[in-house]
C-alpha cells in the first residue's frame, strides 16, 4: 500500500533526524571524558576526511561564522586536539591538523558509536541489513551529485 | 553479494552521520535570520514532542548539563522562543511550553528541509522511496524499544 509522497518525505525527514540524534548520544560520555563539545568534535570529524583544510575552508565546510569557527578552534588548539601548521610553500597560510589526541578521542567515539549501531542491525536480518545500507548509500550519493553539480 | 557485518555497521553509522548532517544545514539560513542556534533549535524541537517539561526532564531529554541547558532556557526565553509556566497543581514547579516565535521557527526549518528531501527523493523510484522509509522506520522501531526496555 503506497504511501503519499509527501507523507514518505515527513517520514523520512523526522526517521533521519532522530534516528541519528540516538546514534550521536552514544559516545557521549566519552565526550565529556575528553572535555570536548559535539560542535568541536564535528570540526575533528570534518579535519580528519580532509586533512590540511585552512580556517576558511573549515568554516564554509562547517558553515559557521568564521568568528565563531576561530574560538572553536583556539580551544581545540589550546585543549590539544589539533595543531595549527603553516603551509610549506607560503608561509602565510595556516592548515589545520587534527593532534594524536584529537585521533584518539574520534576512534573511541566512532567505536562506541559503531558498537551500538552493531547492537541494533543484529536484531535485522541479512536482507533488512543490506536494503538499510543500500537506501541509505543512494540517498547519500545522490545528495553529494548534487552538492558537485548544483 | 553480501558484505560482512563489520562493514555493514560502519556504513550505516558514517552514511547516517552525513546524511543527517546535510539535511540539517537545510533550513540554517533561517536559524540565523531568528537568531537561534542549532542546540536552541533541537531543545525547542524536543519541547515540541513532549509539552511541559520541567528542566530537570528537558536536560535529561538533551543529555546537557542541567547548568549548561538552564542557560540555554534563560536566553531561549530571553529570545521569545519558549515561555516558562508555572503547574496548576503545584505551583513551585516549572514547566517550559514553546511560543509562538518558537512555532514559526520549527515550522519554516522543517519545512526548508522537507523541501530539499523531497527534492532528493523525487529522483528516486517508487519502490526505493518506499524501501528507504521503510528500512529507517525498521531501525527507529529497534530503537526505541531497547530504550522503553532497556
Amino acid at each position: 500500500m503506497p504511501e503519499a509522497f509527501d507523507d514518505i518525505v515527513v517520514t523520512v525527514e523526522r526517521l533521519l533526524r532522530r534516528v541519528a540524534f540516538i546514534v550521536k548520544r552514544r559516545g557521549r560520555d566519552i565526550l565529556v571524558d575528553f572535555g570536548i563539545t559535539y560542535p568541536q568534535f564535528n570540526a575533528l570529524l570534518v579535519l580528519r576526511d580532509k586533512p590540511d583544510m585552512t580556517m576558511g575552508e573549515l568554516c564554509e565546510k562547517l558553515l559557521l561564522a568564521c568568528s565563531t569557527a576561530t574560538d572553536l578552534i583556539d580551544r581545540m588548539e589550546k585543549n590539544g586536539f589539533l595543531v595549527r601548521n603553516r603551509d610549506a610553500e607560503d608561509r602565510r597560510v595556516i592548515r589545520l591538523a587534527v593532534s594524536e589526541k584529537g585521533k584518539q578521542v574520534i576512534t573511541e567515539v566512532l567505536v562506541a558509536r559503531r558498537r551500538y549501531v552493531a547492537s541494533m542491525l543484529e536484531k535485522l536480518s541479512e536482507d533488512e541489513q543490506t536494503r538499510l545500507a543500500q537506501s541509505l548509500d543512494r540517498l547519500h550519493s545522490l545528495m553529494f551529485s548534487e552538492k558537485v553539480n548544483p
